[in-house]
């Protein structure tokens, strides 16, 4: 059996910078206590690795005591949280994706300037949360165009999106925000386009290697969003689609008969679950 | 006869404002030679009145002495031509409408910020023209979403319209603009609703008196794009329409049997004439 494994599968440049970053600090404070706060990847596995090195993720500041350090996770924090963490003298290492820091630095010089801000995308995700702090107050979540009619337009307006946003939803929403507010009066929309391009790649890839095998395995957390949805648009053209996060739950029944297997991964899935599981099915000699 | 005369008929607010300025001229500068660079306005009649006051239409400043004044129209004029005036000891009074002169501080700003500028227009139009000046070289004009195809995207565009601009047209460029390069890549668009409303308002209300009336009178130079494009818009729905440029225009026989006459202008019909128009009518008691 051929196996084809996504170029594009598993961690993104920003969750594998954050990794990097993390991996280096019990070596680099040998002495000191080291929190997660709040997950730093969906992926379960990788998780557990990280406990076994001794970080424990919690979900408040206050679960950490000042002297510690507290890993700031790939989605970024808000500056009312950095602040918090340095007056309990917690010193925190940042792993905040580039990304989404430079969208946090765009909104701070929109506050500065008095534009009022649109953050497209999900108001309950942490991203978007810490984004939201960011702007000091002159922002407003907008997840679909429906909720554009709450807008009260000032003369200026700047929009970011999500880096995980979908680009053709972005552009949809920008569009009925401009085609709503432009007949009104002299104004100024800047907009921005902070979308990362690997989860669309991502996706791109997995498809079209989807529709070219005889059976599918998407690998990662069942908690992670974009891992179940490269399983979901799988489906849509693939009937043999496997989710699965370790090696143990390969079965050799999937591959009999079979002769092109395809392989792909979400962005928090590590590099080696994704080699176990590829000689795993390997040794199956199908 | 009832007659209606449209409330945006005639001089917009920039046009008043420039006519209000050149007429103080001979009043404050008695003795100096006052020359228009280029024609301030389409209309022949206060073109001639101009003339009749000591104004030279010229258009070139090698046609201007030093020491004369020159007026600078409404559409305004490039910093070079600024500093061509200036070299030559010219003092020039400058009518630039507010709207125009908004438009050349915010392509300076985005020139001196490094931002690739967009200016959708007719490229022919002086506005334009003066535009492209205040852009420093960084300028491109777009006419119609056929030459977005052209554009080589840096990640900083800025895009402004003449003020004159069709808000549909506008939005249909701007959404192709974004459309073609949003997918490419992480950026910057800055869009500017510079387009004055003033057309818009006179046309809407225009075209509203033109379909409950008789008959319909368009006032305004035929060299008046404005005005013209009145007279064709109110004949898509009313029959009896007249373009005339004066009173002396007039024939009694488009008023037999008519009960109600709408009116309406130009940009760059001046009141006087408007009004000589309208008691010339009322004197036919009809």
């Amino acid at each position: 059996m051929k196996i084809i494994i996504a170029k594009e599968a598993g961690f993104c440049f920003g969750v594998k910078r954050a990794m990097d970053m993390i991996y280096k600090i019990p070596e680099k404070y040998p002495d000191k206590k080291v929190y997660s706060f709040r997950e730093v990847i969906h992926n379960p596995q990788e998780v557990k690795r990280l406990e076994s090195l001794g970080v424990r993720v919690i979900q408040n500041i206050r679960q950490i005591e000042g002297g510690a350090i507290a890993i700031v996770g790939t989605h970024g924090i808000t500056p009312l949280e950095q602040e918090n963490l340095k007056k309990k003298g917690i010193y925190f290492v940042d792993t905040t994706c580039p990304y989404v820091k430079k969208i946090h630095n765009i909104v701070e010089h929109l506050a500065q300037n008095n534009y009022q801000i649109l953050v497209i995308g999900d108001k309950y995700h942490l991203e978007v949360k810490g984004i939201m702090g960011h702007c000091h107050g002159k922002g407003k979540t907008i997840s679909s165009s429906s909720e554009i009619k709450n807008i009260k337009a000032g003369p200026k307006i700047g929009i970011v999106a999500q880096t995980t946003q979908n680009t053709n939803e972005y552009e949809k929403i920008i569009f009925d925000i401009i085609n709503k507010l432009f007949k009104t009066k002299q104004m100024e929309i800047r907009i921005f386009n902070t979308i990362c391009d690997a989860t669309y790649k991502r996706q791109k890839e997995t498809m079209r290697i989807a529709q070219k095998v005889d059976v599918m395995i998407i690998i990662g957390g069942r908690n992670s969003a974009n891992t179940v949805r490269l399983y979901k648009l799988c489906k849509k053209i693939q009937k043999n689609v496997y989710l699965i996060e370790t090696a143990g739950e390969i079965k050799k029944e999937w591959f009999i008969n079979k002769k092109i297997l395809g392989i792909s991964a979400g962005a928090s899935t590590p590099d080696w679950i994704i080699k176990d599981i590829v000689s795993k099915i390997k040794e199956l000699n199908i």
